[in-house]
């Protein structure tokens, strides 16, 4: 396959990140997406924080108050048999769902992409009732000196949307409200425009009929999408038979549009994928994985907060070589390379 | 409240309606958005078709093979317990949800708006993957003489999505694609642009944490939709404490954009209620139904294909009257109508 894992890996860690709160431990560090910004790599990278617990009788769930624009921290009877705790990121009560972490954006920058500086304070916080439960999985699309930002924002009341936020400098950042309604996530923008369009990747969740595909959607100002088209599904047999999402802001090829996603099977394995976009017309497939491009070996993937990940939301596309950052095991950051002409290879 | 019943309801009933094909049966005509055209009150209809069936032991799904245009049969065994009938409406199994019934949409018209006289033909049939479960729920918005038509696409493969079609004629339709993702149902149009933009209402379901409120959205097109918001929620305590979402196109009032929409309560009971929005802000709420404008009450709304329902599409406001245009226990189409002063007086 030629796919090479750093022997740093994991590059970044809970262990360099500090809390934004005193009250909380880093759970994770990871789903980030990478971009060139004045002449250093930085990566825009979701870190989710737990609050300190010692008594584990106790469940507690972090949300965002957002009259006071604090977080408060919910208590659950962790012994209460109505209460679902066997999925280690959830706490599943009769009256609804919560989470057991809650996210923020934070920024790490590098020179040579493997050594990174992070920022000690977060970049962008949850701040309003769509956020509650906190803001995860950015990805960012360079277009005209704009870094735009699309994000999943979670709340027990409003579900799972998608909303835009965009910077110049990555130390002020606007936004721009909710682009996907509810459930959706795994928005990425296309970092151009196609026959005067601008097109995103995105991932809804249908409430009753457990679809969990890969769409594809048009815009003209980033803000309003419609046009909405099934782009590739769910495959019964293969490796991403559970649910997919993409994965990386798509990247122009020669030989068409390449997307870097990721598939979980139906046990909750998670890997890496790669489908090939014809160039003008986007909703095209010209080529699809059959067996993973990566999926979790090491021991950073296999063991973790939520084991048995590989999940990239960036990729960065450098003279023949496709650059690599992903989440391992929703703990850590790793990296790996390919080579653009193995990655085709691998799609023949 | 001053809500008055057609003494002929209901108006329009199964029997008054020829099936599609001839190894179907008519299930119910129901959800129906009225609009003036021509100088007639025309309805258009949902139709729901069950396949012919004899033998209580087998229980048929109709669905569009989407190859051939033509309606298949799938056949499951009703004693199977792995089979969840408990809905009247769904066919539930390990591998997937279906309906027990596939919809079209019908044209009706009438000179006094209680007769109708019914098309022989459908006026629209599903036609692709987004609707192999059939088209549904339909709503009209005129805007500069053409008349735009959002209705719910069902589909096993693409879950439940909001499609959007015009016409001028209500002969030939245009179809326009997918304006909301899955999944979303009950859209609806404003009239008129707003400070230069479109809105709609609608009703996103969140898979991951069963919020069914209905939110606002904007755009320029009609085709593409976004900066959405929630506008408003179930509430605890009150008859719509279940899942809301609109029902009618809102009409400008003096006191604000008012929109019939319908609730139900956990139980399943569907009630019609209202809500009063800013005229310049329609995201804004001025007052909304404490008690339920109407709920099931008369035989023909308690009984039926799915009981216990009155679920109002499509809304004609003339005069200080509100004619409201309803469907009845998912089997019929019934009228009732109210002076919009006695409207105002119950949201006060």
């Amino acid at each position: 396959m030629g796919i090479y894992r750093s022997t740093k890996n994991p590059i970044i860690t809970p262990a360099d990140i500090n809390p934004s709160h005193a009250e909380f431990k880093i759970a994770g560090v990871f789903n980030c997406r990478v971009t060139m910004f004045n002449g250093e790599i930085l990566l825009l990278m979701r870190v989710a924080e737990t609050p300190l617990n010692n008594n584990p009788i106790k469940k507690l769930v972090p949300l965002l108050d957002v009259c006071t624009g604090k977080y408060i921290i919910k208590e659950f009877d962790a012994t209460d048999s109505a209460i679902d705790l066997s999925d280690s990121r959830l706490v599943k009560t009769p009256f609804g769902q919560y989470l057991t972490s809650i996210s923020h954006l934070r920024i790490a920058r590098s020179k040579n992409g493997i050594d990174f500086i992070i920022d000690k304070k977060p970049a962008m916080f949850p701040d309003n009732e769509y956020e509650r439960l906190g803001i995860e999985d950015p990805r960012i699309t360079h277009i005209n000196d704009r870094f735009y930002i699309s994000y999943s924002s979670i709340s027990d009341l409003t579900g799972v949307t998608v909303s835009l936020a965009s910077t110049t400098d990555f130390i002020t950042f606007k936004r721009h409200g909710i682009i996907f309604t509810p459930d959706n996530k795994d928005v990425a923008i296309f970092p151009e425009k196609i026959n005067g369009k601008f097109y995103a990747l995105n991932r809804p969740a249908s409430a009753e009929y457990a679809a969990r595909d890969i769409w594809i959607s048009r815009s003209s100002d980033l803000v309003c999408w419609g046009n909405h088209l099934r782009l590739i599904g769910v495959r019964q047999g293969f490796w991403d038979n559970g649910r997919i999402g993409c994965g990386a802001v798509p990247f122009r090829t020669k030989q068409g549009w390449m997307e870097i996603y990721h598939g979980s099977s139906r046990e909750n394995k998670y890997c890496i994928g790669a489908v090939l976009l014809d160039i003008d017309k986007p909703w095209e497939v010209i080529a699809r994985s059959v067996m993973p491009l990566m999926e979790p070996e090491k021991d950073y993937e296999v063991n973790g907060f939520f084991g048995n990940v590989v999940f990239t939301c960036g990729v960065l596309y450098e003279e023949g070589i496709v650059n690599i950052y992903y989440g391992a095991a929703d703990t850590s950051i790793s990296y790996a390379k390919i080579w653009l002409k193995d990655l085709l290879y691998h799609l023949r």
